[in-house]
């Protein structure tokens, strides 16, 4: 109670998220927090001088995105699209209520992680090594594109969890398909249908980067790496 | 309705875990299982030559444990872990039911995941790195360690997700200290207390098996990785 007998004011929700531009686990929090209607305070890092913030958020990884909500840390991406899944539950939904269709959302979402990033890192960063990442990485696609089937989004009708969660990847076909000489549409045309519903929508668009920023910025770190 | 006019009988759920009795991933799912009281058919894989039910039933990954529930497989220890939290909720709950705190559960889950398999692989499979994964591993569990504090589970008063997660890993402890010739006990005093509350209880003693037998288990698999 305030002195002069109202009520006290709610307090404000303090939402911040530590991030990096062109991290595809950044942009999941990004899209899920715009999608949510969530306002929050930007922090962008320099990974190469990780900001005393980030070091004393995550202690134990010491890596980006985290989501600093009223001082709590909230730590790897697939675990902060939940919380804020169960902490923001009005309206729209991640993750659907039944929890055989949860359990196959969290499965390909997992998928996502454990296949896409260490084979496209492959397919730019290991000389000599690109043919089998490429091949393995088309296979990989083309699975998650069965998964998508028919249906407009990974969802459903809307986006999903594994929509939230493997879209962030798009930024980087172009780079791919640069360093790697092949085209993703060709492969998996269904797959790149659907990278372009999700761009329609503002919350993907907005909070994702240029594909072209995310090649040049692959092209820097090629020669940092070679020199 | 049946046609003599009565109500039909409830479906029985059938519920089967794939597993392999080494794996420390099947463990979890064991655990749970017991822990919930729910009944269900063992069947056993053997991992080099896997059963069409497995290879239909995980055609992704191809790799135990699956849960199958009424035909429906799950695939992913963590995420059977969650499902089964959410389809057999009554009564007690591995995960807390505090967004901050399931996220916090769910980070030290991922951590075991992420740090510690690939470690303990190498304290016993790659010769001359034993030193330097020996000291990560230490590591690793003296952070675990800090997060269990005082608590005497990692769920609080009884068990919960990250005790299911973890405790799995005990069963392994004893080979990994034989070949790396160290004692967990004396860098990590705490962390081993905890593995004997836990063993304390039936649903763990029950569903693991003796580290001794898994320590002949890893003498078979270096022999044959070595021929």
């Amino acid at each position: 109670m305030s002195p002069w007998g109202g009520e006290p004011e709610a307090m404000a929700d303090e939402v911040i998220l530590l991030d990096s531009w062109p991290s595809m686990f950044g942009m999941r929090c990004r899209i899920a927090l715009a999608e949510k209607g969530i306002e929050y305070e930007y922090k962008g890092e320099d990974l190469r001088n990780k900001s005393d913030l980030l070091l004393r958020m995550n202690r134990v990884h010491k890596k980006i995105p985290v989501l600093v909500h009223n001082g709590t840390p909230i730590c790897e991406s697939l675990i902060i699209l939940q919380y804020i899944d169960e902490t923001w539950s009005d309206g729209w939904s991640l993750l659907p209520s039944d929890p055989k269709q949860r359990a196959q959302a969290r499965f390909w979402a997992d998928y996502v992680d454990k296949k896409f990033y260490d084979l496209e890192r492959k397919v730019w960063t290991i000389e000599g090594k690109e043919e089998v990442a490429k091949e393995e990485l088309i296979e990989s696609l083309k699975l998650l594109e069965g998964e998508l089937g028919d249906k407009p989004f990974f969802g459903g009708k809307r986006l999903g969890f594994v929509d939230v969660a493997a879209i962030p990847f798009y930024t980087w076909l172009y780079a791919y398909e640069k360093f790697g000489n092949f085209s993703i549409e060709a492969e998996c045309p269904k797959l790149i249908a659907w990278t372009k519903r999700c761009l329609n929508k503002e919350s993907v668009s907005k909070s994702v980067p240029d594909p072209q920023k995310v090649y040049e910025f692959t092209l820097h770190v090629k020669k940092a790496l070679s020199s």
